[in-house]
């Protein structure tokens, strides 16, 4: 392994970061609602963005900034307690009026800040309040401010998430940081997940956007599953260069992408774990697939299916519910050919069905592996030899509690 | 109107048709749970079937059944209380057992009756009580007993559905019966759905195909969504011809099909309005698409959308999530020619989103309409002159609890 997780790192371990975050009366709750996360030089930067085809004012910004310019960021505003999410012309003014402010408080140009808002839908931005949270947190900036960000992005969820890692690369130490916020069930129309990755590496631009789409492929996008997503989710990643070591060979690459790999990763299983109203995390597994898509597909159906949902909430082994969303997944499968197995986190397997019938399992051992926090679902399509795997969550009362009084 | 509702009626209305109903120990509580419903000379037959890849075997069954003889059956037996699906090879066998049983307790073939199963998936029948289950109904059949069967095929179903239309034909009279359970939240992997209509109309095989088709669109298919639905889903129409009608001209037609398409979509509405848990029934009208199929798509996926069935269950106005369901329904759209409103039951229009952007709606104005018990949630994409409607439920606390221990 050539790297290893910083004790307590955030989005400001590397290099030249620094990060604020203040009360700028966006949420009602008047807790912290307005970050900054600054490099002191240029950076490198790359996004991904939400495929819905409703994108809030801060996305239709940040894809024509980056598109514009990709190679002299300078940071990230973000503001949590309002999406800026259909509010039209107004609301696009507003994101740039973000841009502005940001660059008269931090220095340099409005292009080189990207956007980011997460909270309520269809409400315009308090853009006075959020002009005066940017001029207040600009003094503010500083490194030891890293968990104070993670905090200030939360909106219903229930803790900061932040890490970071170091990386031993042939020329050097480099450190990659992150922070994010989810919440929802990371279901695609669940809730914003935005996530701000920093490094002091010097990556360039290219390398940079297929660097961070390899590594949400297998993390952020195999838990907002069909991977179209809120109006509003974000990934950034930011490279400033400040350690002097660059990702420039195969070996660095490869060291770098295995890192970034994992802290994606973490980061997207952070948000799984705290899922609103989660007592479980299911992993699904779909092998023996013709296709990755066909694979993906059924996965996705499985993970999104409230009757599956409901039965891990209950702890219920109803797998009779997964055959069911595997069957109505719209990929062309003969029935008598799947098989399903279910494990505990370091535990054999248990075969429940064979051949699309069930085994003579007992009930009682697989009453055993649903009762876990954490389990793993199998189907095998018995079709093929691609797979996918999606993280997937119960779906629970307190679901429904957070979610049917949200706004009120 | 050439047709009007007879009081009470029930799947037994129609000349030429008896019901009989036990409780064969299939379902726990030990409620009656196995029912014949009987015509007393031969029928056409014509039967819609779950999409489902994972089909359980009475859909099997029926499936082949009917590819062989659709012109000389004699009725259906039902059982609750245990799906026979996901039940391989010997659920196959048991199913073709219920139709020889029925064979011998009733007279006639085996391949004249048809089978339905709902209830728990995975577990092999309890055939030996079934086979007991037939023997006592038959000698009870008889035309009061509609009501009983409407009753028996119940599974977290709170009340009978059924129905019965009297159609004036230009030949005379003919009646149009009806029984449906549902239960679950009426999304394609919620529940089973079963529906059993009989006419004493002379329709030939065909006619009645056709004719079904249709009104299933408009009812059964825009409640279960994409089309594909669970395993066991079924609806199947007896035409005996005992009234001496036929129905054989285009007039005859016409009347015909539009008694049987408003039997379908009262009793499809009964089966939403005695969805899981359900507080609120919501229609979602989509116009403005270019193709039926785009205005099926975001209906669905509003319909469907978690989030947006707990805004429901809230009476939470929160429209925004109805724009994000629309915007990643995957259909191509753009996002500032979108218009919504939504309505109470015999009132105004309240515009809510103009361009994709807020109008000046009061928030009490969207509150009370959000309040209503029933209320059309108006989707306009501004890019075509297609259509489609689909009905949805909200997604409760008690829809939770009814599923999270359901087998339990």
């Amino acid at each position: 392994m050539t790297h290893k997780e910083i004790n307590n790192g955030s989005v400001t371990s590397p290099l030249g970061f620094t990060a604020a975050a203040v009360a700028a009366g966006i949420k009602q709750s008047g807790r912290p609602d307005l970050v900054l996360v600054i490099s002191d030089r240029e950076c490198a930067a790359a996004g991904i963005f939400t495929r819905n085809r409703v994108a809030a004012a801060p996305v239709l910004v940040d894809r024509a900034t980056l598109t514009a310019n990709r190679s002299a960021l300078r940071g990230v505003v973000i503001n949590a307690g309002n999406a800026n999410a259909c509010t039209g012309t107004p609301g696009l003014a507003d994101a740039r009026a973000m841009q502005r402010a940001t660059a008269e408080a931090v220095g340099g140009r409005p292009d080189q800040y990207l956007v980011m808002s997460t909270g309520v839908i269809g409400v315009p931005l308090p853009l006075a309040r959020v002009q005066v949270g940017i001029a207040t947190a600009a003094p503010l900036l500083a490194r030891e401010n890293g968990h104070a960000a993670a905090r200030a992005i939360m909106t219903t969820d229930t803790r900061p998430k932040y890490m970071a890692l170091e990386v031993e690369l042939p020329g050097g130490r480099v450190t990659i940081g992150g922070m994010a916020k989810g919440a929802g069930m990371i279901h695609p129309d669940m809730a914003t997940m935005l996530c701000v990755l920093t490094t002091d590496a010097a990556v360039p631009p290219d390398e940079l956007d297929s660097l961070l789409r390899h590594a949400a492929d297998r993390s952020f996008n195999a838990i907002s599953i069909d991977g179209d997503t809120s109006t509003n989710d974000t990934v950034l990643l930011f490279a400033n260069g400040a350690s002097g070591v660059p990702v420039n060979d195969d070996e660095g690459r490869t060291r770098f992408g295995a890192a970034l790999d994992e802290l994606c990763h973490a980061l997207a299983m952070m948000i799984v774990r705290d899922g609103e109203g989660v007592s479980r995390v299911v992993t699904v597994r779909v092998t023996g697939a013709a296709s990755t898509a066909d694979a993906r597909r059924v996965a996705n159906t499985i993970a999104t299916s409230p009757l599956v949902k409901t039965a891990f909430a209950g702890g219920d082994p109803n797998w009779g519910r997964i055959m069911m969303a595997t069957g109505r997944s719209g990929v062309d499968l003969d029935q008598h050919r799947l098989a399903l197995w279910v494990s505990a986190p370091g535990e054999l397997p248990l075969p429940i069905v064979r051949q699309g019938t069930p085994t003579d399992y007992r009930e009682a051992d697989a009453a055993a592996v649903f009762a876990q926090p954490e389990f793993t679902v199998h189907v095998d399509l018995g079709d093929g030899t691609e797979e996918a795997t999606v993280w997937t969550t119960d779906l629970t009362h307190e679901y429904v509690t957070i979610n049917a009084d949200y706004r009120t």
